[in-house]
């Protein structure tokens, strides 16, 4: 390729940056290839125009402890960008998980369980805005080997090549077997290979280059359409709010104090065996403003080591969340293995509050039923446990406490114009809530109701039901 | 201490949460002292009826890799809380501190300077409205040896016994004589030490309630009046705006595309001996609007490999950012060792936005002067390379370039109300440019003048200069 054909690849790159800010547009390209079919250096060369405050280029080689002790797909979808903008991932999800199997580090089951996460992962991420360009750098063993001995040969070169390249090399066939099948399995219509024998840089460069100029274009003049697919889990059965019965759920006082006392104990001990054993708890708090998530939360969470737990509070999403899919602010609040996150108040906000006030389209909503199912198998997946409680009061209970709250001085902070307003909208949120029920109830991450008109009565139950969990796991 | 005094305590306490929350107070609470001293069991106490959405214990133990190759103080500024909220650290920067320079990991030297940077972190938390509370809990040397002994002889607790525990009691005069003095240098007005023997729980708990209960209460009843401190470091000379010659600072075109090529081939070398000597690097941009900051920062960007380096486009604080030391979204972007991380805009907004537009008080940009000399020599003594660009250009040239923008449709949108607001403003902002360069110009970080009436000679001097700061270096 001559010098001009370059630079007018270049500065065409580097305009589409400017349209796909216009267009609101995240954009991540992928590299993916054997060790030595030159990605690094395709990257350097097709970024040299592009304005550096706009793109961020990762290189995914190693994981650092801390990504280590979180799921697998973790710290590629924290680095998602925000709309309007360029990642780079040079190596990606599939080198991480065909190398983890032919390491012999999970098994075939679990590698089969990876390429389906990262099947869903590639279609969520269309679904949700963002443009998915994937390439892959074929050379066969030959130009392989020659490469990486040159490298090795040149003092300044040789740090460059890695164990795992030549073993790669070494077992060449193997690689390729595996790789043929997984790109068979995950060239979709929502995120298509592009492959590319890497013999040549310039060829390389301008495939690259052009292919990524084409699939801008497209994306910004074809609307992509998202499908609502099936159910594809396994479900529990669920039954309407309106059929739980709560009058009968109460405790006195003394029932009370002495089975707290006694289940915060357990759990105290319990909370040890989870962090010996590496095993991650997420517990999902949703339920009616004024149900009594705050002190049923608290219960909970002055039984456990306080090192070794979190409770987040799920406000709006900030700028920065807002410009990311909806489920990237909670990936990035994934506990460690070993750890507890609480959230008050979770990801189904997308179903309940997002739905009704219209901050999303219908499409977004529906499709998230299918798209949180899957966010909650790849936990469960990764190992953990995943406990969802909806939080149940009556209509009648939440006026009691609502006009409480406004009625005491200082329990008024707690109570607000959106909380009455929320309130009109009772049957429009109930009819959300079955639904979200019915749709997410699945075997692997089920929801528990806590009954709550009697907050004593919640609380036990809770923390019997994170007892429970937890047991049928050890 | 009996049960009811106990449970007195404890919701004393969490009436705090509310009143800090009421008074915009972010307090850090801090547990130093000896391996089972009782830290950990006191913090699970005290916390009992606390909120958990609104604290967070950090357990400050073991480094992430991560956090290994960052600055000593980083993760330690990285989880300061939010205004409103408490943060609680199991151990903290005395533990790693005193415990780096007994291990001999650092001089004693560098502990001396670790000492110092610690007195001004600690005095810019309190000057920027932290409350910090530093305990220091004390056990003699047989007590020590007694509670590691009945540790390590049961079964389920012989893993919380560490070798660092062990060798601890062993050396323990030596590590006494160490806190004794690191107390002494530590303890200010502005965050004084709480020592208590830590024999009795009860006593440890009472006495770390109640302080934690009137630290607070003053706090918020007498407000803190911070010092301007005066200039303690090293400076070089500074010129007013106004004597910098701009006309005669010019490169033909043949001369640019020469120099660049030559110089940008030899920065990218440079870059890989960086990260191979792990140095990191720090280049901050600062300039009048429209003087071609973007531009520069690409010529140097486009230089290096992409792997190696992050550019930030520092916009006005996020309601996250805005809630926390002014500093702290600065810390969150420092690169790893061996990286180069490119701030469009920095820090120093505090003492030019921040103070025209009154976004803080003066007080607050006064004292900054002294808090970002302090903020840049923590990271010269960690090793870091800083360079700080003043990109200069005339009234009269940013005239010229607004006025293009305005007229060029696909410049538009790099022009806004706000330039033209800030444009009539251009005497005062150059009266505090001019006070920001001469009282940050220091030895360590100095500031470099970059004349870019001429975009060309601006960008090759920017080469040159990053070049040479790195040759000096190695």
């Amino acid at each position: 390729m001559g010098k001009i054909e370059k630079e007018q690849y270049r500065s065409e790159l580097a305009k589409r940056q400017q349209m796909i800010k216009d267009a609101s547009l995240p954009v991540v390209v992928v590299l993916e290839g054997w060790g030595a079919s030159g990605k690094g250096s395709v990257i350097g060369s097709i970024i040299k125009y592009m304005d550096p405050r706009f793109f961020k280029v990762y290189n995914m080689d190693a994981k650092s402890e801390e990504e280590m002790r979180r799921p697998f797909l973790y710290r590629h979808a924290a680095r998602l960008p925000k709309i309007g903008q360029f990642a780079i991932f040079d190596g990606g999800w599939m080198d991480e998980a065909t190398k983890s199997y032919l390491g012999k580090e999970i098994s075939a089951k679990q590698y089969e369980g990876r390429v389906e996460s990262i099947r869903c992962f590639e279609r969520q991420l269309r679904d949700n805005g963002y443009l998915v360009i994937k390439f892959f750098l074929d050379i066969d063993k030959k130009t392989q080997k020659e490469r990486l001995d040159a490298l090795r040969n040149n003092k300044n070169t040789s740090w460059r090549v890695s164990k795992e390249d030549l073993w790669q090399n070494k077992n060449y066939d193997k690689f390729k077997k595996v790789y043929r099948e997984y790109i068979k399995a995950t060239d979709t219509p929502a995120c298509p290979w592009h492959e590319i024998k890497s013999t040549d840089k310039d060829d390389v460069e301008r495939f690259i280059a052009s292919t990524i100029i084409s699939s801008i274009d497209s994306a910004i003049n074809e609307k992509w359409v998202p499908e609502i697919p099936e159910n594809r889990f396994e479900m529990n059965e669920s039954q309407p709010l309106s059929t739980i019965t709560l009058e009968d759920k109460v405790l006195t006082d003394e029932e009370y104090r002495a089975k707290l006392k006694k289940l915060q104990k357990e759990l105290g001990k319990l909370h040890n065996k989870l962090y010996e054993k590496k095993i991650p708890l997420i517990i999902a708090y949703e339920g009616w403003d004024a149900a009594g998530k705050g002190g049923n939360i608290k219960r909970i969470a002055s039984a456990l080591d306080p090192r070794g737990y979190e409770v987040f509070p799920i406000a709006s999403p900030t700028p920065d969340e807002k410009q990311r899919h909806f489920l990237w602010r909670f990936y990035n609040r994934l506990p460690k293995t070993g750890h507890i996150a609480i959230f008050d108040r979770t990801w189904y906000g997308r179903v309940m509050v997002e739905r009704l006030e219209g901050y999303c389209s219908e499409n977004d909503w529906q499709r998230a039923y299918n798209e949180m199912n899957e966010f909650e198998r790849d936990l469960t997946d990764w190992g953990a446990i995943v406990i969802k409680f909806w939080v149940q009061i009556d209509n009648a209970t939440q006026l009691e406490r609502f006009t409480l709250r406004q009625n005491t001085p200082e329990k008024q902070w707690k109570i607000t114009d959106e909380d009455w307003r929320n309130r009109e909208k009772w049957d429009l949120y109930e009819g959300a809530i079955n639904e979200m029920i019915a749709k997410t109830n699945t075997k692997a991450a089920p929801w528990f109701i806590l009954e709550s008109n009697d907050k004593k009565y919640a609380r036990i139950k809770a923390l019997e039901t994170v007892i429970a969990e937890i047991k049928k796991r050890l």
